[in-house]
């Protein structure tokens, strides 16, 4: 069976965020995203297609929503995000990785 | 937007397994499982239409697969189950709340 463990092979350097794909087919991708204080451009919303489940495994991130709601996120944290609502990540700790774990479906 | 805490709402009370659905729609179900102690019958395996990849969030767990493959899962640990691919859980720690992430796809 095809396992593993999504607290391993964190890469030391994390100059950039780091998206691991897991599962995808034509129903569904799952990705582990790793990021250290990395924020979403300043201007500019993410606007996908597919609905996103995500949840925060470890650290801490700020979702910012084009309506102006905000969701927090510590570890266990989790928020769906439907198709084409615009969303940012808005703040994630710099101190240590944040790693998500994304459902887009 | 829709969101919550994966560790938040564990009932005191385990003495059946515990499910939670999170999302649902016909191309995704994801769901929170609660075990403690509670393992598959010792007779027939779980033969499931669809794909499922599953990992462990809190606590520790053991699949077994019909062909005599074991994948022991801690925190963090997945693994990814093809449709039709018979398995059981053969142990959870029953000493505390192992919880589960399921995206069946």
């Amino acid at each position: 069976m095809k396992s593993g463990n999504i607290f391993d092979s964190i890469p030391d350097k994390l100059d950039e965020e780091v998206f691991d794909r897991l599962i995808q087919n034509n129903k569904v991708k799952i990705e582990r995203i790793i990021s250290k204080g990395h924020i979403s451009p300043e201007s500019g919303w993410y606007d996908q297609d597919q609905d996103e489940w995500v949840i925060v495994l470890k650290g801490q991130a700020l979702i910012a929503f084009e309506s102006g709601e905000e969701v927090g996120l510590k570890e266990g944290g989790y928020v769906n995000i439907p198709a084409h609502t615009k969303h940012k990540v808005k703040w994630t700790n710099p101190k240590t990785e944040t790693i998500w774990l994304a459902v887009h479906y």
